[in-house]
């Protein structure tokens, strides 16, 4: 279940239709997922959404996509998000990640969130050596 | 101030001294940070986190060094740890991190992070097209 | 599931029926929430949490009932806590939130857990100007 | 320290100094906060985030301007952002929250935490009445 | 910096001058940390933490006083609170805990967030088994 | 739904029986739960995090196997990791946790949670006397 209304036929809003028309554009897919239709009840926030996820992960970058996809699933598993995790992890399959890139990936985020949770526990003080924010 | 003693001269047990020299040959370096420096009041702890480091982090496998570091700056920004941010971001500019691409892994954090609080807030069900762990 | 075991007849114990009593009054419906009848399972927990809920909530105070309550959606849905982010939400319509304050609300906890993780990787330093802390 | 170069002179940059310009009309202060001079090195960056910023918080809209800053300081807390906390509670401050209020805010947060992590501890299942999601 | 006003001296105040005095009876040393001074600036929010920290942590209980303060350790650490860290850390000290037993408890800390992650990348699904929750 | 797949027979590869056979020999039960199950997709991280798990948690040591559980439990529910909380609040009751001291386990994670959001809103100052890190 979820917080906000879920409409029958959202894409009966034009607003909605618009979005969700560019998405399955954008991504060459008729598959429209449920974040979207989740945020349909409000189209101006669905709208904001949908064209910043578009321009930093769908459109071309210094960061190759699947690159992209990874960071996403590290930083959603950090945070506990539960269907970020399975949609940018089927996202990253779609974008090539392999079984074995998948397992390499949770070893690493598992061993970053070890460190980090080590670093809070011992208080380690940030290296001098570190600062690269002197004003130029 | 850390919430472990810091030894004045930790190369004085040989166990530390051990690890210490293999981190600088790994890393190519003699700079050895204060994580590391913080690990060496229990000898035990900084062996066994050293070569979990070494094996993921430093042996050649699937993801690329700076790819691996990317993800590990992720998890380090989600989980708010400063040290872990800042030691990753040394180490991913040494690997060849532009700033642009550093600006775009941090557009990338914060959007992942800003879509996680919106499907946690919405509650969002998960589409069963995700569904890849039917039993083989 | 539940860690904890769920009483079938919670309120055939004396204190947890005295609390039960005092949330349906104090709300105005008869309806007693899981949160409660999983917290039976230890009468003084109970009786300690429903206390400072109803005093800190549910009694007249500086900031308005439905504000409140849209400070909690916000602290829940940043620590992932699913059945947290449900009942706030639900008590937040109760007081009156409509649909186009609720996507407001998430909007700005989005934009709030973006800026968070861009201040966490760029780890800004505070400016002096925010010091209110001066001893008076 | 940050993790990107502070610019010794931003606005030297015509795309920072528009945005800076812009945050001081808009704020109707002429000081620039950290927040915005460290996001100077990347002036894309800088203009998505002041962008949105503006629209959500400083626009008119349903809910109040120290509503919407509550809420702000609610979720950077719960993420741990120290520079967050800080710039959002002199917001709040700016925009008339008293000392009272700010007590009770802290309280209403940590509340919120307790019992956060009280379900999470407790795995509570979700009343089947906040199901508020049917389609329409 | 804190972001409430910091009392130059907050025993002038009856209510603060009775919960200072009580720590100092009820932990028999003459030092009241930051955390309290940081509180007195709202009496209430003062009394009502101290009065719970007391009940909690000071009184006896079925949990010994360090396995307590090692718990506390634990879930600061997890929720990147550096001064909690700090303070638990120092108090686990004076009630016994040794430089190994500190090593082994950022050990197991270290794992669970490692295993955390882990899961949230994973997604495992709960076993039956562990339900314990029947209805009684 | 896991995010990788499961396998129907994972015993019939011989790395990832030793590690079941060794799970069943080591906690003295036949019952391999879904954590392992799920880990089995990568042998090479199956056997890595048994081994860790093996030697901090299984093995005799200086915190006592309720104690080591207790504290796994905390970190657990602070990362609002479900699986976890479950599995290990199993694995507390089968080393002797009563209703009534996981009553109190809780309690304690609740308290610790409440302080942690009132420092990280006060952004309370480390006290100089917790300074324990003064090379030796």
């Amino acid at each position: 279940m979820t917080t906000a209304p879920i409409f029958a036929d959202p894409e009966s809003i034009p607003r909605v239709k618009a979005v969700f028309d560019d998405i399955r554009t954008t991504r060459k897919t008729e598959y429209v997922n449920n974040f979207w239709r989740a945020l349909a009840f409000d189209p101006a926030l669905l709208e904001s959404t949908w064209a910043e996820v578009k321009r930093i992960m769908a459109a071309p970058s210094l960061l190759d996509p699947l690159t992209k996809e990874l960071v996403y699933i590290a930083v959603s598993a950090a945070n506990s998000c539960t269907y970020c995790v399975h949609s940018h992890t089927a996202a990253a399959r779609a974008k090539g990640m392999t079984e074995a890139q998948h397992a390499e990936l949770l070893a690493i985020i598992a061993l970053a969130a070890k460190t980090n949770h080590l670093v809070n526990g011992l208080q380690v003080e940030v290296d001098p050596v570190y600062d690269t924010s002197a004003p130029r």
